[in-house]
């Protein structure tokens, strides 16, 4: 049986202003077209309002700012971060302990707390120790000497490998790899690599969410560390030694490379790659694709390859799709220009010039 | 033991006309520099064709503008396809069901038919269905309530999130990851990001096949959706909402960004990047490595970044390489045009441009 | 209790020069700042020789040109591969079996020696043969008929495809995958696509690393083959009939596109795309994101997309950021000179131009 609120109820969660019957009851969060009857919905901007006339929702969570809707609503300052917190608030439930499924397999002096879920063939090495209320989903792997802290769920076939430690909150999807060795060889004059050992470790903190077969290196020496409250898309690489600042945004397909230190809330767009042994300041925010070769100071918004100022950038993509008309046009100039000299020899500053430029 | 067929059985299948004995007997396809005795190869222009002489084959397939060759053919518009139809055929055996291997872990409620293989290690969550001759390889988790078509293929480590639903004749290799969340998060103002619930679903249609470690996240709402014959590689990431039209292509590395939909028959070359909400027509290709960040309509052919016709982008990919000189050029145009200027000052002129730049 | 040995022994293993004393016992090889007592470190260069005035170590390698430094040191021509082979002799330790785990499922016809360690829940196929001192950590799938060589090492939840052969001293990160499908498709006049099969093999000779969640790729016929001493890193695809000569190194997220050769020793930097069908000599390097359009001889080094010579690239990339000033000089160039030559018409000159344009 799902859970009910009344408008009001979910409007004190979020500080709102309810506009409407207050007592309304209300059943669920859903999107603007797939709102059924009992249930709320929000929009963040004139845009989506106006598909409100289509909608079967009950109610919606709307901004300060938006006009007269014939709907019962939320008004609150950011429609967008009320709408996260109502619907986690609708579908949140206790904890509900499976306990250690049969197939799964145990190392030995491992501390596992009665209070958790651990699906079919989940294997964990020796001596792990799991917090409360973990879950781990099938397949997942988990190397000796790890660490996973309190409320942390693995999706399936996850691996982390020996020795790492993750923290409370944390969310790491399907086929992730955490603590596999970095990329590092010696290479001697006849070419040949020799591995460097990567004995370092990995350490997650808090709520950190990490997406579906992302893969974060253990540090060769010391600590491969990504800060609390980061969000990792899919498919990222995170090298050996990285450190990620707190609440950074890290989205799918960015590589970093070796010992790259980022500070918080770094935004990362799609399939960014940061060279290595650098540091980007904190609120640095880079567009998708952009490749990032210097440090960037804290704040710094670039974009393109080598990555630059973002406005620069947008410029110089503006005129790199002109770059056809330019070379014309110069070809052009240069003829012009000599029909005009050949006119107007001047053979005195000619023969001055060609000094200079020797 | 290896099934045969006459030249003249195989040519009818492709619809393809004879040169030489139609009685020849044929045991395989391979590729030319392959094929041993009894196997038919194939040739698809005047470059492979000047391999044959080096070949074992027994027999070609040859497209009908092709010249004398001294080996029986099959002479057909379009040989490629002709050999896919004629390997097909030769590799096709009927489905040898294995049952449910007793290392399998089959949750509760599940709908599994006599006729599957299901692989050691193999792990159904609650509620799952299968469909007919489906094969589980070993490692491959489905998540409760997720449907299976007739036919379907999951090879090893591939992980399907709850409530997926996969179509029939589906293929989907190892360690791909089906419905996992999608990336969403609200910012409060200090910077703290809060998980939006993915609550969608993957819906992937007949015929679809998915590459080795690619990602496809399911739905915030609603469902992010594959139709049927699309054909994706490895290591792809797909974002929530992402709709693919029938019969596209996208290769290696692809990812597209959140809610953004395909026509059919859309070409993503390698690693092409395509930001969230945009809808790219049908027949839309764009070269590897593009990254699109508009709508395009069906049939655009584009290239670049970001990504514009293809065949300005190649002038301005010839003209991004001559840089350099057109830098040191207008430098040169410059020079030259001051010292005409300065020769021949124009005071009027002068004034009044500069009057206008203002 | 771990290995020590004196300043003198690891001198003789590098052929260092010892500084100091011969008989001090250094019990292992630590980072400059992590090094504690008895440890020994090592510098490449003089920024981090003046770290070692705040590092705990009791020793250091050093290259033949440092200065004096106040610690037992050993001198040697290249300190970074005089630490890997110090640091590796000091964490060496003789393989110790473990016996095939009971959760292990093995299938029929395997050739396992006894001398291998097999952790839970590892699945092989039928007439699977494993060398001496394989490890297979959990979650680990090989596939019917594959060979692995000697002392190689799979993580976990890797998949090895039916029918791959694996070299010895191979080491194979999490979640990568040896053997699916290359992508492969006939295309009809309706834009339906047929599954080319993928009939060939992949083979990875001896020392090969591979990093978490790569992808290599069957041949569709032939084999895909990685010689000995390749170094890939993390989520790198190798698509169907790639060939990676001997000690070539791939770094993450590379794509190398189908039937693609490489030569010995080829570097390729993160996020390079390499297009189907070339060649790249040996020693070909190129920068990160570069992508490769054309075959390159022995000794290129390439950046940029499309990859041009890197000194070349180098000054393209330059001018890149000043396009918008280029355009705008450019501009004004042409207002100059149409100035000019309205002032000074040639009309013979002119119509003979004209007429050459047309």
């Amino acid at each position: 049986m799902p859970k009910t609120y009344t408008l009001q109820e979910l409007a004190d969660l979020v500080r709102g202003e309810v506009v409407g019957d207050p007592s309304l009851v209300i059943s669920g969060l859903n999107a603007i077209e797939l709102a059924g009857a009992g249930e709320i919905t929000f929009v963040t901007g004139p845009k989506q309002t106006r598909l409100l006339a289509g909608s079967h929702a009950a109610a919606c969570i709307v901004p300060l700012a938006a006009g007269e809707i014939d709907l019962p609503l939320i008004r609150v300052p950011d429609p967008d971060f009320a709408a996260a917190i109502i619907h986690n608030y609708f579908l949140a439930v206790p904890f509900a302990a499976e306990g250690i499924d049969p197939s799964a397999q145990i190392g030995a002096g491992c501390e596992v707390p009665a209070e958790v879920t651990i699906k079919p063939l989940v294997c964990l090495g020796d001596r792990v120790r799991l917090g409360r209320r973990v879950t781990l989903h099938p397949g997942v792997v988990i190397g000796n000497d790890s660490l996973i802290g309190d409320d942390t769920v693995l999706y399936a076939n996850v691996t982390i490998a020996a020795g790492s430690v993750i923290g409370s909150r944390v969310i790491i999807h399907s086929g992730a790899v955490i603590g596999s060795d970095g990329f590092g060889f010696a290479t001697d004059a006849a070419g040949h690599h020799l591995k460097k050992p990567q004995v370092g470790t990995v350490r997650i903190d808090d709520e950190v969410e990490i997406g579906a077969n992302s893969c974060i290196d253990r540090a060769a020496f010391g600590t491969t560390r990504i800060r609390s409250g980061v969000k990792i898309d899919n498919l990222v690489q995170l090298a050996h030694n990285v450190e990620v600042g707190e609440n950074s945004i890290i989205v799918a397909q960015v590589g970093i490379a070796g010992s790259t230190t980022l500070g918080r809330n770094v935004v990362l767009g799609g399939k960014v790659a940061v060279a290595g042994h650098l540091h980007l300041g904190d609120r640095v925010m880079a567009a998708g694709m952009s490749g990032i070769h210097g440090d960037l100071p804290a704040g710094s918004v670039v974009g393109g390859y080598p990555a630059i100022d973002v406005k620069r950038w947008g410029r110089a993509v503006a005129a790199y799709s002109r770059l056809p008309e330019m070379l014309k046009e110069i070809r052009k100039l240069r003829r012009e220009v000599d029909r005009l000299v050949r006119r107007f020899p001047d053979e005195a500053e000619k023969t001055n010039n060609e000094g200079k430029e020797k």
